[in-house]
């Protein structure tokens, strides 16, 4: 069984890699190329244990992932698991990932996948809401697909939008990075908007000539009570796309505009459906695009890393 | 995260220590301790995912184990997986076991756990039925509980009769080792009748005067459609104990005497309710224990393991 090592995960893909290896995850779920049984949620209070399987190819993975709010008041991480690649053919195990970086990695692939589709390749400024790991793992990913030349960064709290400002600039010497000080006003001057927050309620205001002719990225709402978006920027959208049908149920991005008739569901799309086509989009009206994830992702991006990490011989063999 | 070894879960802990774990988890059992969901199956054809999470105290585990039957066919095991052990306050893995390993190792302390409890400490001569993994490990747990000096060996391969005989022989120099012709013969001559494998029909035949007041450990029978001991076992039972109570609906064991009426749901009982009121049985009669294992084994294995390790600077620490 191989360890791979979350620092190795950064070595063994480039983005852009990734990006294409969740164009194959996309693809496999419009072909219906795979089997993907429920989440399993096991709640223990407020903490929940996660196990999510899935059967693809040759291959299928588990990633058990714990949820404990309470952590960040220790300064331990809410979200951490494992993932688990095991051969298709006999079970064995193959593999080992830290699976908190797995899904940062995997999630940031997925935004750059939906940005690489739903943008315009003149792409010019960038807003980034939130100012976590997934808010990083984001704009790495963006960057990958397009070349913009300046990112604007909103965070509730101005000393980690700083921080954050940091270390991208750091990463990007030729980004303008920039932060503002209000979200309003990050959306106002953002053609792109990426939110990776966990708000309840929306992040910025309900108001339709803010949010007119914008792509917007949402990431972070993953329960239905959650809303990054205001109503508006569905209700202005002339296209919305999920990745997974699920994220009509589980995020109030799209659950919240569809049970008050904003959208229709019938007016939905997977971003799978686009890239199966094999066309980008071509509007320059509002469009929107919703993740939730699924162990699909985990599985596609574990996969190939596992078979890059046997042709480079990285990964520390685990003798069992 | 550590990564503990199939070799050094023998080295960090005797069998009867592992004995004395799994009597800590009946403990837990019968003070509903802890919180165990159904296990969760994951079907591909005739193989088998298997997701089994429990909690209890201050940690969590995992076990993931697939069943593919056809592996033995290319000389590969059919069971294989890990068990991951995590950190119940925060989530946070902390270890991480080969599956198969720590499932033979737990299944073997069990199986003790019962002839601890059940069998008479001048017991002198025990029968094994089935010559796999199980059978090795049921054999060196029951030694760890009872100084037996004659062990009879049947499996219905007589090379492979043979062969578990010279292993146990090897590791046992002073115990009496004796390969019989039949089941039938087996059962006449021990007190103890431990059977371990995967037979569908009864593995000897259904004659009273053969199981009369003898102690039967039934291992192998993990469906309901499976059954290694006639009905006569059961009918001839003066007590009648499972290590859960799932055992009554997963193993045929039980399952077809109680659906035949030959016993009744309120005559059995837990191994551990015998264990919490700390009296072995005091009987001269027929006693059968019936074992199907469950996740909180592996939990309480696991973490007395993972313990261990810590004080004693063993496993491999895995840089996440």
């Amino acid at each position: 069984m191989l360890f791979i090592q979350s620092k190795d995960i950064d070595k063994l893909m480039t983005h852009s890699e990734a990006v294409e290896a969740m164009e194959e995850a996309f693809l496999i779920q419009e072909n219906d190329d795979f089997t993907m049984p429920d989440r399993v949620h096991v709640n223990q209070g407020d903490n929940v244990l996660l196990l999510m399987p899935a059967f693809a190819g040759n291959y299928f993975s588990t990633k058990l992932v714990s949820v404990f709010p309470e952590n960040s008041k220790i300064q331990i991480p809410s979200i951490q698991g494992v993932v688990v690649l095991n051969d298709g053919k006999t079970g064995e195990p193959l593999a080992l990932f830290n699976g908190a970086k797995l899904t940062s990695f995997r999630t940031g692939a997925v935004g750059g996948a939906a940005i690489k589709w739903l943008s315009s390749e003149n792409l010019h400024t960038v807003g980034l809401i939130g100012s976590g790991v997934q808010g990083l793992s984001q704009v790495q990913f963006a960057r990958s697909v397009r070349n913009f030349a300046k990112l604007l960064v909103y965070d509730s709290s101005p000393e980690k939008s700083k921080e954050i400002g940091g270390i991208i600039k750091n990463e990007f010497p030729d980004l303008e990075v920039q932060i503002t000080q209000s979200a309003d006003t990050l959306v106002k001057d953002s053609e792109c908007v990426i939110s990776t927050t966990t708000a309840i309620d929306p992040v910025f205001s309900n108001r339709m000539e803010l949010v007119q002719d914008k792509l917007f990225i949402g990431i972070g709402s993953y329960k239905s009570d959650m809303q990054e978006f205001p109503d508006v920027v569905c209700q202005s959208a002339e296209a919305v796309y999920y990745d997974t049908p699920m994220a009509k149920k589980e995020s109030g991005d799209l659950a919240k505009p569809l049970s008050k008739g904003i959208i229709k569901e019938k007016d939905l799309r997977s971003l799978g459906s686009l890239i199966q086509k094999d066309h980008s989009i071509k509007t320059t009206g509002t469009v929107v695009f919703k993740s939730v994830g699924m162990a699909l992702f985990d599985l596609i991006i574990a996969k190939n890393l596992y078979e890059k990490a046997k042709l480079t011989n990285m990964g520390i063999e685990l003798s069992f």
